[in-house]
């Protein structure tokens, strides 16, 4: 069976749609397939008391200006949805309606499409529809199947499984239980596929177990 | 006259550490000269209001991962300082203090390696004195120097400054005004220098101009 490479993302995050446009290609590299696992960044956000980085004036900025340059460099289509942010629930709910695999990723190509490849956005029902029944998908039963008490409960649960495994952000690749945060983790990811991961648990015990001797005051409410 | 590179940086940050460690190769390839800014990156993200990457748990564990793989791969010593977070002002400040450009790259490399390279922190004042002796430097006037008001007052303001000019993290570039977070935007910072820059200002200000039709709460207090 075929390694796989877990990958949690939100259709929110610009990071994590140039992720995806990239992940296939390392995966079938290395014979592994891409398992997604769509979730709620905001959950993630809350669980960790932290912001995100479009919450951040200057870090909004910068964000833009990075993924802009990096898709330019990737040839990837990249323009800002009609609104940021927005409510991914719908995009993430379709994404992890019981579908095949192969449905499964043109939906998620179609919803990331969407929102920052130049679309319309994925927050308007009968628009989701359209984009996907466009893409060859039944639009109609995905959307319908989208809100049903499991597919919701489905997105809940697999943001839940994401923090108990110590996913702060997306995308985070998750392969035999080694996280790789980040689009700037591929190198790691693929130097762990191949067995050339540098990485020495002693260090990291001694990482783990460091004192601090200096702590910075709680962040205080807005 | 040489092109400056401003790097704004904190001793605390393992990035920053690595990006000094590398800078200057950049910079010399392009003619640039590196003019340092040490900042107190805590002020950051009290004025931001946010966490840093060390204060959520699981992200702290990714980002000695990250750092010691990336570490390893430039071939660069790196190993825990006896306790992190620590207190950084006393090194910001040596930092900090009027000195020959070549005197201060040097008190930066033995602070920056007494931190990050295997050595034994830079909070105790006795030992920042020995360090900066040991590599050449006078130590014991450093370190009398940095307790000075001006010198203080100068590493507040050159936060203050950074700030101002939308820095949210360390290590953060500045060339001609343009920021640059982050080890991984060698690769743009390189391109900008290089003329080759992709971002276009219409783009950016079609992602400055965007609404938002989702917010989430504000973080409360933990």
């Amino acid at each position: 069976m075929a390694r796989a490479i877990e990958l949690y993302f939100d259709f929110i995050s610009p990071y994590a749609y140039l992720a995806w446009t990239q992940i296939h290609r390392l995966a079938d590299k290395h014979g592994a397939v891409v398992a997604p696992r769509p979730i709620l960044f905001a959950a993630l956000l809350d669980a960790n008391k932290t912001k995100g980085p479009a919450e951040i004036p200057a870090k909004r900025v910068w964000v833009f200006k990075d993924t802009f340059r990096r898709a330019a460099y990737a040839g990837v289509p990249f323009a800002p949805p009609p609104a940021h942010p927005f409510n991914p629930l719908l995009a993430l709910r379709v994404a992890s309606v019981a579908q095949t695999e192969a449905q499964r990723r043109l939906a998620i190509d179609t919803l990331f499409h969407a929102v920052w490849g130049g679309g319309p956005g994925v927050t308007d029902e009968a628009t989701v529809r359209e984009l996907l029944t466009a893409a060859g998908l039944d639009g109609d039963a995905l959307v319908e199947a989208a809100q049903s008490p499991e597919v919701k409960a489905c997105v809940r649960a697999r943001t839940e499984e994401a923090l108990s495994r110590g996913v702060f952000g997306v995308p985070t690749m998750v392969i035999d239980d080694e996280l790789f945060w980040g689009l700037d983790s591929f190198d790691h990811l693929e130097r762990f596929l191949e067995g050339r991961d540098v990485l020495r648990s002693d260090e990291l015990s001694r990482w783990r177990d460091l004192p601090a001797s200096s702590q910075r005051k709680a962040v205080k409410s807005p």
